[in-house]
């Protein structure tokens, strides 16, 4: 199995509703939901960014509830998903420490319900992989990524579409899809 | 686009993680995230299912505010997600009225993360729903769909698999998969 797919879930830099860059609270369940496709797709580590402590510090209370607390012994399954989140405070400390333990550069992958940038199809990222290249898939909180955060990164998946034009899945449902995508391709 | 795909949530009858029959309290987000899903991927309706009466009310409650009361004019991409959502008491109900509207057999599609009977791939459906049959997909709150609501069903999806064997996804993320792997297959 592939030890080299990383996915970041960012609370900051986002978007609200009127595009303006904020800073978003925690949803536990993104934690949940996505530390379980994140292991269930071979996600080696889920980042959950956050640069304020409290909203870390949260973080880390519900994920030492599953993975060290009684969470862990009412549900073993939980458990081993949860062990997958580190948490931290910024995606560069995120893409740094990627680097450094496969030193090699990572290959920094946004996603968003619209084009932004050149993107790249699933199978084409899972080709990457193949080839041992470290890619950390970034996913936004609220109303998406920051054009800081979006332009920081090497390229974006192709947006998730369906036979209309709404675009608005949560970011639980489309970090699964994607994370099908990438390795059912 | 299609008007013949389906999506059914069930609360009753579904198992416990001792495997035995029970029914689920409603989680308001899968209603958030699975009609967002549903919209997003041409589903004519999603089927809330429960038989009770206390559980249905909260549904509504939590459908009115997003459709007509406060929610509908914050966020009018919740309104038109929400509206697709029909709150029902049993999974027969919900299949006599797809059968009435469309005047022909629904054929009913069960998911599971298990295999328990004859397997659809998501491509081979999504040829029946091109040929104007009324489809409904099941999904299973709680530990997943009881036996008897399984062997109900006419058919099952392939399982969702990853690289390796753990397969405990979320409701949530494993109806957007699906949803996803029915439309872009």
């Amino acid at each position: 199995m592939m030890d080299n797919l990383y996915a970041a879930l960012v609370h900051y830099p986002v978007v609200n509703r009127q595009g303006k860059t904020v800073g978003s609270a925690l949803t536990t369940i993104d934690l949940h939901d996505m530390a379980r496709a994140a292991m269930t797709f071979g996600v080696n580590r889920l980042y959950v960014i956050t640069p304020y402590p409290d909203q870390a510090e949260l973080a880390r209370e519900v994920i030492r509830h599953w993975t060290l607390g009684a969470g862990s012994r009412l549900n073993p399954s939980r458990k081993q998903a949860l062990e997958r989140i580190r948490v931290t405070d910024t995606f560069e400390n995120a893409v740094r420490e990627i680097q450094t333990e496969h030193n090699r550069p990572v290959t920094t992958v946004a996603t968003s319900a619209r084009t932004h940038k050149k993107t790249i199809s699933p199978h084409a990222l899972k080709q990457k992989l193949a080839a041992d290249t470290p890619c950390l898939v970034v996913f936004g909180t609220a109303w998406g990524l920051a054009d800081e955060l979006m332009h920081a990164c090497d390229m974006q998946l192709d947006p998730i579409t369906g036979p209309g034009d709404y675009n608005h899945l949560s970011v639980r449902s489309a970090a699964s899809i994607y994370l099908d995508r990438l390795i059912n391709s």
